[in-house]
């Protein structure tokens, strides 16, 4: 990143206020709890009865060219490709000081991107990820205590470390009224290993299980376990293709990973070899057991 | 079945009375919500200690060679073998006119077995899974509100309709304080079928998903996806593994589907498909809509 003299330039935001592009189920979250705590918030939606929907209670009005200056906090929560062409467009409009968020499920190629297009720039992109949602999509289902108690993971740009921390410290407090449970800093390469386990194969596979023909006979054979398998089955496919895609190689591994598992489990109950099938079983009890005692 | 002329023998039983055989997480639940309504419930687990502990709060005392013959109900809630080897030792014991369930997870091998120690005898068997639990076991972690509003599969012995309907309307009754949400009846091999997709093949894709060396990383990074898929990862491996040989067959098909299900999306990642990952997406996302609606 080149270096900046941000002394040099007077910021135009207005303390506190946001910006937030994209008022999806993340962005009209983002929207709805900011507002709750009393915070001027301005979005934007490419399809624009979704803005006027969200102008009736929520945002206090449109993110514009008049607005954009505005902003102290900008919250990218659109699709990635929409969050990188915005702020291409927008860039020189932001203020000095200001800083650019996104919310997107994957940081390698949005930090690069974004990253790339803030070079020069009196402002600061902060990759950041947003730990929660549900299977359902949309501003309708958005709220303001989406983010109560989730991670946030943050990918902060190079920067020396004084400088850091004090840019961490103002997100902290500009995103105080969401609630997260936890800020954690990682490296975008990091972030997109870990999502492609944690969140993109849960989808994979919740996905992939409703496929057999049986899952269209399950009422009244069904308990807690189908539930929670097949609750991330519903999803909004163009979307999570983009965040596939973008996070290819990570993701492959991951479903390979499963694939050879679930064919030992298949092998050992194709055999009828209950010693192995047994070892199998303990031994996921046993690391499901170590995961969460660390 | 061999005829039987219950009239001819008269009940030893006391009305409303239960016997519960096996202590653990399913039967420890039943014994707590029928004494919670006052019924009087007699317990045997093999682990003698567990009876000690039920007593204190739970049962009125051990189901011995004189309590087995005053129950109107028997429940056999322990593993498969377990319960199959109790039946044919204590079978001369039970009450004439009493009626005998099971609550074990497969329901073929039950169903045949326990129908054929109770052949010529004046009491009845019939095949039952109640459809909840959690990821833990034991008596400590039941509770007598565990199958509120929970699906009951019954699986009726040969019979005629008659009968059948006076049986289903007596177990009703006497399992009424346990607040099931509504009794669904099946063949074994329908209910083998079935269960091996609701239940069996969570668990297994569940306790596979913890073996991916990434999982002992996941915090800071995950949220209610992972939360979901590795819930019932945790399991007690001696017993799934039971009842999983029980129902090789079965389960076997349903792991080879989701392999291949599986094998789709990684093809589709791999060559970059965006349009084809797109359309597998959207067919998961349709047919789960399409298994809730029916």
């Amino acid at each position: 990143m080149a270096e900046k003299d941000q002394a040099a330039l007077s910021p135009t935001f207005v303390p506190d206020r946001v910006g937030v592009v994209g008022l999806g189920l993340m962005g009209g979250s983002f929207a709805k709890a900011l507002a709750a705590a009393g915070r001027e918030v301005y979005g934007w939606n490419r399809t624009h009865s979704v803005t006027e929907m969200a102008e009736i209670e929520t945002i206090a009005g449109e993110l514009t060219d008049k607005t954009i200056p505005t902003c102290e906090l900008i919250i990218l929560a659109g699709y990635p490709q929409v969050s990188i062409d915005w702020l291409g467009e927008m860039a020189n409009l932001i203020s000095p000081g200001a800083i650019v968020i996104d919310t997107v499920g994957v940081k390698r190629i949005i930090c690069e991107r974004c990253g790339k297009i803030s070079e020069g720039q009196p402002w600061t992109f902060v990759g950041c990820h947003p730990m929660a949602g549900t299977q359902y999509s949309g501003f309708a289902h958005a709220r303001a205590n989406m983010f109560h108690n989730a991670p946030m993971v943050v990918v902060p740009p190079q920067m020396d470390d004084f400088e850091r921390v004090a840019i961490l410290e103002r997100l902290k407090h500009l995103l105080e009224p969401c609630g997260f449970g936890s800020f954690t800093l990682s490296t975008a390469e990091n972030h997109d290993r870990m999502i492609a386990y944690t969140s993109q194969l849960a989808h994979v596979v919740s996905n992939a299980y409703v496929k057999s023909p049986t899952a269209q006979e399950h009422k009244g054979f069904s308990a807690g376990s189908y539930k929670d398998l097949t609750r991330v089955a519903r999803l909004n496919a163009p979307m999570w293709t983009e965040l596939f895609l973008d996070n290819a190689d990570n993701l492959s591994r991951e479903v390979g990973t499963i694939i050879e598992n679930l064919q030992a489990y298949k092998d050992a109950i194709d055999a009828r070899d209950a010693e192995k099938l047994q070892t199998l079983l303990a031994e996921g009890d046993r690391l499901k057991r170590e995961a969460e005692a660390r």
